[in-house]
């Protein structure tokens, strides 16, 4: 007897059915045990699902750096992807395990506000433990609840099965106040979080360097030259052609920005 | 005409067929070609399987960090799982391939003691030289021979196929005794081999420091005290609320641990 | 209704048909949301694939390091596998997206020389932006257009559907001359540009420092001894058993070697 394969929709310009796709952005890093032993964890339940690291070097405990990567990393996957997102300080603590879902897409992890910047979202507490691995310990949920969870929504268990929805889960402070640096990636780029819709075309004004010019693609800017661009998350980053933005300007993470 | 995938079992909880799941555990860091390379020599053969990193950050020939990687995070993982383990200063000698089987699972690699710590285990050499890559290398067995060993498993072909069963496969010093650090993770506890069956709730001395606190979770502890607590390892480990124990301690891995 | 999964031959041992592989070689480190959002977009349009990082840690911008570590890894991979190589410092401006065929493989990316050393290839210049994400970025054609366009090779779309064949793509420097180091590997191995073909048994020098040992595997030569050895990449390398090789001869990329 064969069982069929869950197959999964793939994403608008889908033409096939799909493998299910579990996504993972932890704090674990890739030298411990810990992310093989998540993915065993999913893999025991099911095993017919493409797993995709989306990062594990969130700094430790930085629940705000794990929001912001998910948020710049999700959109492009396809309906039904389940994110596992385990940034969780409160690990064995009473904070809730939850299921977030928006945009045809799931997340499960902790609810400490990791999920806060994923908009027009519905959240479930899970408390159905029959889902758990059995005696789950009081240290590693990403291996003992999220994993198992998202494996069974993998295989089409509903939301709703997993406990009731509830309305006051966790809360980052708001993304889009006050001007300031909500992320630097590994070139240097300081990403702000201003958006299309907020900028005005005016210059900026960071760390007492401004910055007026606003540039289509890297190499149009003279070497040297501090430049804003609209970054592949959205948001508008301030640039350097061959070298760190975020050096030349002392600049660091929740540094203000303002409009001159 | 078309042939039908292999299927194994997944685990207990598993309700479907799935992808057989084949794992990774080396010393070749990401930064080269060498994890790459691997993974296109086993999709030569199989390419219906769900590949996945454990750890490639071992550090480099450190066989007893790999075989404790390695038995922290092999259990989560189905049944009929084939785990490759690679960290092999012997390469190109005489030192044997082997594939043991435990648990239902599969482990290949050289014959240096990584697999010692997978308990009741059965061991085979191989020598089944029609399962390699032709003309394999002596400097990249995890490429020439591992990797094939290992996706022919995975359609089906059984251990025995491979060469003669041994019984005098090297083996590490014991994991038991004497009491000692033998893992320190990123977050800087310190793993000892102390298990549940071992512990008479004494308190422990380390470095001439006495820990007599266990914990349930981390948030249960006061900032700044080193408190015990049964890690997801199965062992009994060493922390400190926002920082890490090991530096505190100056706790490298095999210092002893003793009750007091 | 079921549609069937595209099935793609496997190498030459092959005797399943498997998933398609997609590799993934880029400049963009592990700890940014890039890796995730590229593996997204490819998911969206195909998630029947296997996907494969061969590495993200590529140097940033070093086009050589890039076309080097994927000829290194590419051929042990499938028949059908479409490799992705992203190290584009020129992302936005005029320069052309390319796919390469060869050895029945597929490369997609920008026509900067990455591609390169592949033998014996067919170069199409990729104009049909109807594979494109809609609205591509101008800092992130990894994301928005090598992402798409590989996944739709993986769906059966043919090479020439992108655009037209071209002669004039980009090439590097040739890598067969001058003799010199071409790559240092994580454990200080030293890779020269000589083969098997051209090595005619002398000694080499380095940096004033002659080799002339060769040896058939790393435990056969004595502790502290500099030696040459044939290489996992078919490239003869400078070794030391227990040590750097790269650092006791002040090695590094590029510097010129000799036969003496």
């Amino acid at each position: 007897m064969k069982t069929e394969r869950v197959r999964h929709e793939t994403g608008s310009e889908g033409r096939l059915p799909g493998l299910p796709v579990i996504t993972l952005l932890t704090d674990f890093g890739t030298a411990d045990y810990f992310v093989g032993a998540v993915k065993g964890a999913i893999l025991s339940v099911n095993s017919n699902v493409c797993i995709v690291d989306i990062t594990h070097e969130i700094p430790a405990q930085d629940i705000e750096a794990g929001a912001f990567m998910l948020l710049a990393a999700y959109k492009t996957f396809p309906r039904g992807t389940i994110h596992i997102g385990v940034v969780d300080p409160g690990v064995g603590s009473a904070r809730r395990p939850i299921i977030v879902t928006a945009n045809d897409q799931f997340f499960v992890g902790p609810d400490n506000g990791i999920f806060s910047y994923i908009s027009a979202h519905r959240t479930f507490h899970v408390t159905a433990t029959e889902y758990f691995r059995p005696d789950p310990s009081s240290t590693f949920h990403g291996r003992d609840i999220f994993a198992p969870v998202a494996a069974a929504l993998s295989t089409g268990v509903a939301p709703e099965q997993f406990g009731a929805e509830i309305n006051d889960d966790v809360r980052l402070p708001s993304l889009e106040t006050p001007l300031r640096i909500i992320h630097i990636d590994r070139f240097g780029n300081c990403v702000t979080n201003i958006r299309r819709e907020t900028f005005e075309g005016n210059s900026l004004k960071i760390n007492g360097k401004t910055i007026s010019a606003v540039r289509n693609f890297y190499g149009e800017a003279s070497a040297g030259e501090l430049f804003a661009i609209w970054g592949s998350a959205g948001f508008l980053e301030i640039s350097i052609n061959g070298g760190s933005a975020a050096q030349i300007l002392g600049a660091k993470r929740g540094d203000s920005v303002s409009f001159t």
